[in-house]
């Protein structure tokens, strides 16, 4: 086989890429490429925000045409998955061949989706789910996990490894994504029960940087217990108790919040899982069996 | 004046404690009262859990009186505020001239409460907030929160010093319970957060042990940001924007967690309080602005 059209004579890791959306994290991914000395072509839907970058040395591409026929590396890094389709469907056909990598943040169904419509195209597809900020970009200590063609991260680590630490999770298109809402949901969870706590003093007058002070440390510390009740939900055995359920009620956690005048919703949304658990008998069970409320199926 | 009673003659510091309670948390404090070389006397409502402590030099107290008259300071760790009152309320004649200290867990209000009828019957009283488990008693990586006397925090130090990193917190009663609950509050939010990713990666046959070793070091990493989220509330200015709600939707997550058979409970309550703030026109002001949806009054 012979390497054909834009990969002509080019090794693989050091072909063009095209780069489709240019907000805060495309902007960034495509400027980490051209510092790293790649042929970067880029496009967006607004004008003007490739005007830093062609300075920079990036080709400009005038339609989504231009950009994906100038190069066999094809990234989008858009707002969601309608404006993917919104931006590709018009050029499905001259994606036989390429490969497409998504950056844009999409639930597990819609990467599936991507994969498939992609695959029906002749692209070769991977989904990517970045787990940093565009500060974090060109830093090792960024994370983007991937998921699809194995192939294609083979071959693109060129390309993957100059943005972030890059991972393989897995030929399921929809992994990646799965992976990283699962921990974006406890992230913003955390947050939440961070701001509820901070609402809870700050009725009394504390400063919620004294909270802050005091919860950081405390609840870094505390995701050392994750460890122990993922052994139990792996497990499946909820009758060997660190913390039963019947002694953690959280009712006087709601209590105090309300009387704080502060929405008990975090911590309440809590407090009906294990009430759920404890009603169907549970009570003297682990905390971790919470886990069985959530699992619906 | 002089000192009277069951303090003649001693420091306060080396004064005996009466011990009311000894449940997995109060067997211990006792236990490591008394391998401080303190006199202790205990006294628990169902018998022989007091056995192993008074073969390790403890005194045994028949009733709650004889426990009460044996020691300047009462140190209760009972299961809540209603068992503290029926412990207590049949001796309040006896506490006169004691320091009652609270360790049993009670939201502020039944602090205060209970700070008050000491003071009616003529006690010092001090509440406690433990942040620890049982086996962090003795060592170093326990701390206890204190509120209400100064006094009796002050005179006290050379009991509870052997617990645990003491710390004063103010003269309302009610403030180191306020504490607590509010890290408690981020702490099992912050542990459903958790098991919720767990879930939902676990409906596609991912372990929790393998979730749980992604989410720990990445939440740890993330309670760095409360630091700036704080800093935010406190300046009540939520136009600088270093994530705005409108951005933050957490729609995809919730639809991504359906989609996995998952209850979304957690992050649906997340999810409330940012649509509270964007329906109520607040779209481009920053994430931390569900402070606001929580706070009522
Ligand atoms: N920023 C982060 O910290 C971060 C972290 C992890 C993941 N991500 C993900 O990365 C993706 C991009 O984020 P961002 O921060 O760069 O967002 P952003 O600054 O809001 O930029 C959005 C980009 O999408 C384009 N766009 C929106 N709707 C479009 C449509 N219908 N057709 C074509 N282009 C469209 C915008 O073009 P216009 O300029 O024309 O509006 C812009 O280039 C998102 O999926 C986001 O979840 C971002
Ligand atoms: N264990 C921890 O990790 C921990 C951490 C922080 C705070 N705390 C707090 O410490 C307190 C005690 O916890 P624990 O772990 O020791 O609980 P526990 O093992 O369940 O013991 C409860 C104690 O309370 C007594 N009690 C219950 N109801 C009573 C009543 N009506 N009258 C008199 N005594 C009564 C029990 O006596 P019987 O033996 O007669 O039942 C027992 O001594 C709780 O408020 C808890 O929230 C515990």
């Amino acid at each position: 086989m012979n390497a054909v059209g834009a990969t002509t004579g080019t090794h693989a890791g050091e072909s063009p890429v095209a780069m489709l959306g240019l907000g805060a994290m495309g902007g960034v991914l495509a400027g980490v490429l051209l510092d790293a000395g790649r042929d970067v072509t880029v496009w967006n839907r607004s004008a003007g925000r490739d005007e830093a970058l062609v300075a920079r040395g990036a080709r400009r591409a005038a339609g989504v045409r231009e950009a994906v026929l100038a190069a066999p590396t094809v990234v989008a890094c858009l707002y969601d998955h309608a404006s993917v389709h919104e931006t590709l469907d018009p050029v499905a056909g001259d994606l036989r061949g390429r490969t497409l990598v998504n950056l844009t943040t999409t639930t597990p169904n819609e990467s599936r989706q991507v994969a498939a419509w992609a695959s029906q195209h002749g692209a070769e597809f991977l989904d990517g789910a970045i787990m940093a900020t565009p500060d974090m970009i060109g830093t090792p200590g960024g994370s983007i996990l991937y998921s699809g063609s194995r192939d294609a991260f083979d071959h693109g680590r060129g390309i993957l490894d100059v943005w972030a630490t890059s991972t393989f999770e897995g030929t399921d298109p929809g992994r990646a994504s799965l992976l990283d809402l699962a921990m974006l949901s406890g992230m913003y969870t955390m947050f939440a029960g961070f701001l509820h706590g901070a609402a809870m003093v700050g009725a009394d007058g504390v400063s919620a940087r004294d909270f802050a002070a005091r919860a950081t440390p405390f609840l870094a510390a505390m995701t050392q217990a994750f460890a122990a009740d993922a052994e139990t939900v792996d497990g499946g055995d909820y009758t060997t108790v660190s913390q039963s359920l019947e002694w953690s009620d959280l009712g006087h956690l709601v209590r105090a919040s309300e009387e704080q005048g502060v929405d008990p919703g975090p911590i309440a949304a809590v407090e009906a899982l294990r009430r759920r658990q404890v009603d169907a008998g549970h009570g003297q069970d682990d905390f971790a069996r919470i886990y069985e409320s959530l699992r619906r199926r």
